[in-house]
């Protein structure tokens, strides 16, 4: 397992990589890995023999009130587990060896970053892009993978991709989750108990919403209102709980009749952490139909 | 020569050339070519034995009241004139080929490209940047070349490049200037007598202020002054003159003393047609002593 921290290394060994036939292919995270991270890795692994996990607290995805600073930083479990999953290098780049002195561009994606996570955290999603669009150019992979978990990001990075003729496959990975449906994030380290057991109505509530529109339920308000219902007592606040198009992202409005394959996306605080979970109706088992899947 | 419609096809030929040893250049234009233009391919023709040069009159670059409608087409002369300068590709595309339904992604560069003309354009380079950006991606050159008459946008893409550590060389190239020191550009042909004649001020006036430079003139104010009191009655209207840092177009304060290698820069309106001129002080000879090398 070899380990890069400057970028024109990281491009030398990618470049070198392709010159003798490997296929490469990028897991871009932000470290903390997890069991979904892993299977991310995994998935890559079978795609191209030459597998780069970056893993970069990218400063310009956080709001000013955001955890940037206390973000758990955990390098040398990450390099373990990447490994143990399939990765041949692991990228980890200083801040200013991304964003030396002079940095200036950004890349922004349009209306699929502004609804849902879009409305409350106003600059994310420029960062993803922008250091995303950094990695690819460094990597030059034929291959991204991408969790399910972060159901808006994945689609805004495929944009990204097509909009820029970038000719790199984005391959979305199905959420992993814990026994009790919890999806595995590198932010539920920062859940205590009785925390942790309250951010378990998240699946719950998706998966009553998933079983509804299984049952033949299309009405978004309806849809929205079974998934709050169990999960309002058990939270502290609601960003959203919104019934959108897959593709775009864009909300449904209350009275529409929601097609088959729409996504309905979650993003809630519990004791000061944000987490977001999704399910894409008639699409994807219920979580809690998945739950303890593939969970250490 | 062959001409591609495509972006998939360009990706295809580009891919090709250089699986089959060939170094690639671009040169991104908007048709219209003039000999400035032929001395860019020139350029690249000496760096690389497979030369892209992309006409395409790229709609997000114009502001809502500038002369995208208007603007000249002529492409049958231009592959012509392409192919005589050491061309061996033309990528003309539709505007549906570079901006599909659904096309949301946008490249920025911050305060490079916020000064002089982004002040009067403001959308402008957001425009230059992603389609350089598109078309980077299509062709993945090693080279680019880049006119130094429109010398900030030289500066804002060699900003992206850098910036998302694209292994793109961007080569400036120097202006060519018909006899009387007007630097060639698509735009001239829009311009009739007596005001083609007018616009021959704008040459003069940054010769004298390269000249006040040579003979040891150091204050922002008085360069600028000997520049505009020369340009000033010829032409209809001033957007700009203005002496700034060369690498990133900062305006100098007006009482700064102006260090070698600085930039001087004009943007000025004769009879509706914006022209913009420049001469880096200290760096490269006065454009009356340059008047005509290149011209027809």
């Amino acid at each position: 397992m070899r380990i890069v921290r400057a970028p024109e290394e990281l491009r030398a060994a990618c470049d070198s990589a392709r010159a003798q036939g490997s296929r490469v292919a990028v897991v871009p995270t932000m470290g903390a890995l997890h069991k979904g991270h892993a299977t991310l890795v995994e998935e890559a692994a079978r795609r191209a023999s030459t597998v780069v996990v970056t893993i970069f607290v990218n400063p310009t995805q956080f709001g000013p009130n955001e955890d940037f600073a206390k973000y758990p930083r955990t390098l040398d479990a990450d390099v373990e587990m990447a490994g143990a999953a399939g990765a041949t290098m692991v990228f980890a780049p200083a801040v200013d060896a991304m964003y030396p002195a002079g940095d200036e561009t950004r890349v922004r994606v349009g209306k699929t970053a502004l609804a849902l996570c879009g409305e409350h955290r106003p600059t994310h999603f420029e960062g993803v892009t922008t250091i995303v669009a950094k990695l690819f150019s460094l990597v030059g992979p034929s291959v991204a993978c991408f969790g399910r978990k972060d159901y808006q990001q994945l689609r805004v990075i495929t944009r990204m991709a097509t909009d820029l003729f970038l000719p790199i496959e984005i391959v979305p990975v199905r959420t992993v989750r814990e026994a009790d449906g919890l999806a595995l994030s590198s932010r539920n380290r920062y859940l205590r108990e009785p925390d942790r057991t309250r951010a378990a109505a998240i699946p719950r509530g998706l998966t009553a919403a998933a079983r509804s529109f299984a049952a033949g339920e299309r009405s978004a308000s309806a849809l929205e209102a079974a998934c709050r219902s169990i999960i309002e007592p058990s939270v502290d606040s609601i960003d959203y709980i919104t019934v959108a198009n897959a593709d775009n992202v864009e909300p449904f409005a209350k009275d529409a009749h929601v097609p088959d394959r729409a996504l309905l996306a979650v993003a809630v605080r519990v004791a000061g952490t944000r987490l977001i979970d999704n399910v894409v109706l008639g699409e994807e088992p219920a979580p809690l139909e998945r739950a303890g899947e593939g969970a250490a």
